[in-house]
């Protein structure tokens, strides 16, 4: 792994390497036509276009309930109990999300406050091989149920031989409503806009191809949509009291998702630095991604030495890693040092897979830099609020003169008259 | 005003108007190129712009401090009065949307919780001529303040009298840290890249015209953005009791904004359908806007006279409206039914006005369907959170066979050994 012994300020300009997105306007037509004609034709444009792209004949999309359940009974003893340990610590850490309605009747005469409401209903994108994580989709499904969410559709392209069981399996504990065996543009359509066999959604979310991700773009607005992920990134903060074959093979749990997936360490330490280097290059010579790790390490991933913890951290913030692991003596202390970074494992014992699976918080985190200003999914993505207000007619009309002031300063008449209307006769 | 005597199931097909935004490809080009140039050459691309769009020179873009001071020094008492009057009820409306971070330590050796952090910066982009309105300045800086945000910047387009002074004392009392007489595109590129006088932000909000919106969906991931939001909309639900005169004034309040607004009345009397229908017309005689109005009214607006108030409601939450007055007896008892709007007004002397400038809550609200899935703007649009976890050896041991195991079963070898190498002796 490259190592760095630059300036702070230097390597801010190192780690700042977001780039803007280039729009491809052919794929940008060629999804808004498919967007188009399934609101336009549903189910049978579905059935088209999954015989044009995914090669099947498809009678009927849905995956009926019994075959969930079948999937559950089917899938190994250990591989349910993981699932379900995991289950119950999503379940018991993002209960701890669930927000509350608030009302303020501390003036007299005037009732303020705000409602918090589910959503009616979401759906989820489940890329299809090797990319259709069971646990991924546990991380969806459970706070959406947690939120209230009545309705909650999995889409996922069809497969050679079926649908893979763990994923029904998830789907099943996750408290999955429907699951339809649709992919691509065409199932972000279906979801957005409805077809004879599937209702609309109110929100889309879950990672997919380009396709995908322009859909999910073209979308937006008609229903809401999660933010679009990138490669994986864990940043790791160590010094000497680091095991480096540790900090390694954390590096290299992130380093085998992509190959722009992006493993970073900041130290203070040099010998530590060298160190887990050359644990990487060890470690990576057994592991069964490597082709996919390599490249993420040697592409993408840096080793920095800084100055000192204070710089550790003014880098890692720069950086707005989606999993920061912190890996110096008395971790806890630095959390209020931590102003960007999806989610922190602190110390050595949380290493960054244990998130991934089964320690409760969520493992769909934002990524590229978003963490400036994106959070976690949570049960907040899945709720929205609504304000309220009742005045008296004292309370109101303590307030027209301001009322009329600020609409007639805006050119705004109708609203001015609005609430004179209420205290002038009839005729006026 | 139209009045439609159908059954519910014909008034949803009719409420449920919502057209996708087709993509002008030129538009996305011109506005890529802008991002791209601002993105590169920084304020000599911002100034290059100025010249061709708004056809002004500008030495510098920013407005300095002391001008906003002199601004809110120099408006009338009474305007000055109602602004200050809007700040101390929005400030102690939104007080109450403050959230905290939490910490679950309810299991010996293991530590989860999620920590609240504000965005560092936000943008707001303020539209020129008459659309630049003070109340929505206010409305956007006081909830960003309230989250901790340390930076909020206004973008506003230069104008041919200088900046409007209630615009700048708005600013003033909103707590906003800089203000650059910059508008368009060039303006959105500018907050969410940086030049050399403007430091990037991290979201972006606030109205404009097809070019801003237009880049601020392409901006969206580098920065987020809020919503897009599209023309004003009331619904008012109403029984025999209201008055036909106030419902009314109500509709046209909003009827003026845009010809596109939606002034919508459901109601289960017949003869109020009949007084409201031709109290709009009275009314809209003798309105300033009555253009813009008549045209909303005709072309957008409805009554919808139902059976009773259970369909009132379910085709109001079919419509999502942005801003739904109660005019029911009793309003309060309904606020369960309500699933579907931005911002609620309760009762005779709750008059939509009152909320857009006085009452305390949010005027930045969701329209064109989208309170389904989207919230009034709050406090929560300018934090973001970050999870944290800590674990004791002990309690990782206890999940090292689950984590493993999905590991694995997701073909993720190097999660597995991550975790497995705290209790593997070295060289293995």
């Amino acid at each position: 792994m490259k190592i760095y012994n630059e300036s702070l300020a230097k390597m801010k300009q190192i780690v700042d390497t977001y780039t803007s997105q280039t729009i491809d306007l052919e794929i940008e037509k060629t999804v808004s036509t498919i967007i188009q004609n399934v609101a336009k034709d549903g189910d049978e444009a579905l059935r088209d276009y999954e015989r044009k792209f995914d090669n099947v004949n498809l009678a009927d999309f849905s995956i009926p309930e019994f075959q969930l359940e079948q999937a559950l009974d089917e899938i190994d003893a250990d591989l349910r109990a993981a699932l379900e340990l995991a289950k119950r610590n999503i379940t018991s850490f993002h209960k701890q999300e669930i927000e509350n309605s608030f009302v303020d009747v501390s003036t007299p005469g005037i009732m303020r406050g705000e409602k918090i409401t589910p959503m009616a209903s979401v759906g989820l994108y489940v890329p299809g091989g090797t990319a259709a994580y069971p646990s991924t989709i546990m991380m969806c499904g459970i706070p959406a149920k947690l939120a209230g969410v009545k309705r909650v559709v999995m889409v996922t392209p069809p497969q050679p031989d079926g649908v893979n069981p763990a994923v029904l399996a998830a789907a099943k504990l996750a408290g999955v409503d429907e699951v339809y065996q649709i992919g691509g543009a065409q199932a972000i359509a279906a979801l957005a806009y409805g077809t004879e066999t599937i209702a609309p959604v109110d929100k889309i979310m879950g990672p997919g191809n380009i396709f995908v991700a322009t859909a999910k773009k073209q979308v937006f607005g008609k229903v809401a949509i999660d933010m679009v992920a990138g490669p994986s990134e864990i940043g790791i903060l160590a010094d000497d009291s680091a095991d480096a074959r540790e900090v390694a093979a954390d590096l290299l749990s992130q380093a085998e998702h992509d190959k722009r997936a992006r493993p970073m360490l900041i130290t203070d330490s040099q010998s530590l630095a060298t160190a887990v280097s050359n644990e990487v290059d060890r470690q990576l010579a057994t592991l069964p991604r490597k082709e996919i790790a390599s490249v993420a390490v040697s592409d993408r991933g840096f080793i920095a030495v800084m100055d000192d913890v204070a710089d550790m951290f003014e880098l890692m913030n720069t950086v707005a890693p989606e999993h920061l692991e912190v890996q110096l003596a008395n971790p806890t202390q630095y959390l209020g040092m931590i102003k960007n970074a999806g989610s922190v494992f602190l110390g050595r014992y949380a290493s960054e897979p244990l998130g991934d699976y089964v320690a409760g918080p969520n493992h769909v985190l934002p990524t590229g830099g978003t963490a400036r200003f994106a959070s976690p999914l949570g049960v907040y993505d899945f709720v929205k609020r609504t304000q309220f207000i009742q005045f008296d007619e004292p309370s109101l009309k303590a307030d027209v003169k301001a009322i009329t002031k600020l609409a007639r300063t805006e050119g705004l008449e109708a609203h001015a008259r609005a609430v004179e209307a209420r205290f002038s006769s009839k005729g006026e």
